[in-house]
């Protein structure tokens, strides 16, 4: 706890995974007084074809 | 905003989904008065076998 | 199935509300087919001082 | 009704899932009065890169 | 680790909920082998205005 | 887009919170590479009697 879920575009690299947790997991550290132990970090991929904005699938731009 | 998620089972076609996010799109700023840029749709595809109702798979059915 | 949820700032009408799960069954009816008795449709009221973007709350704006 | 999600690493049997999604359907019916045939259960399998606690992916581990 | 989300309309009591989320660590310890001091649970209620079925609030029927 | 959720229990500070999304957001730029104005955070309460580890809410202990 907490408990911190980014969604975003497939295509980052993994070293850019494992920094992203990293420093997210600081900046809640940093911010809420939790126990950096307790922090947990889900990525969710989201691919071109199931994202859309202003009704229109990245695929389709 | 708003922020949509329609979670279904896999195996609709590209241009359903693509029609999906178009008409739910459509319909969130006909009845919210949202910016439509603004809507983001996002589509989670659901297996047969991460799927139960009635304590039962899909794929066990 | 599907299962749709809607997250949008808290603000909304009941009336806005009713119709906004209506049209929104529609689309989906209309374009995966699905049985209009099993769509369901969740909404999620965001707070302003619990959404942000481009790291500025609502709230702080 | 209720809607249960279950979000684990990856890599349980079928058998393991075909039994999770029996047994926690079997402790909502008993605990909450639900009728049995509107539990949904859906399971979300995590992979070892996108998981992290402690600010360190399991992947990394 | 699991990770359980129970959704469910409001109004459910104290005991419910407490042995709801005995019973259902119980059935995911039991299936899944996991550790059951890794389990964790969320429960989230659902108001009538906020679920539909079949494009119709359970506040609307 | 990247999107972010932040579940934590009930009881931060409204500064806490608003440091909170400034430094994830942050985090998430720095590491990712995305555009400051695109990323969203969404901070999501949990009460006491709605989170269980080890079968047990925070509530009963």
């Amino acid at each position: 706890m907490p408990y911190v879920t980014v969604k975003m575009l497939e295509g980052r690299t993994d070293q850019q995974k494992k920094e992203l947790v990293e420093k997210v997991t600081d900046a809640v550290v940093e911010t809420t007084g939790a126990n950096r132990e307790k922090v947990v970090v889900f990525i969710e991929d989201m691919k071109h074809d199931h994202y859309a904005v202003g009704g229109k699938r990245l695929s389709d731009q």
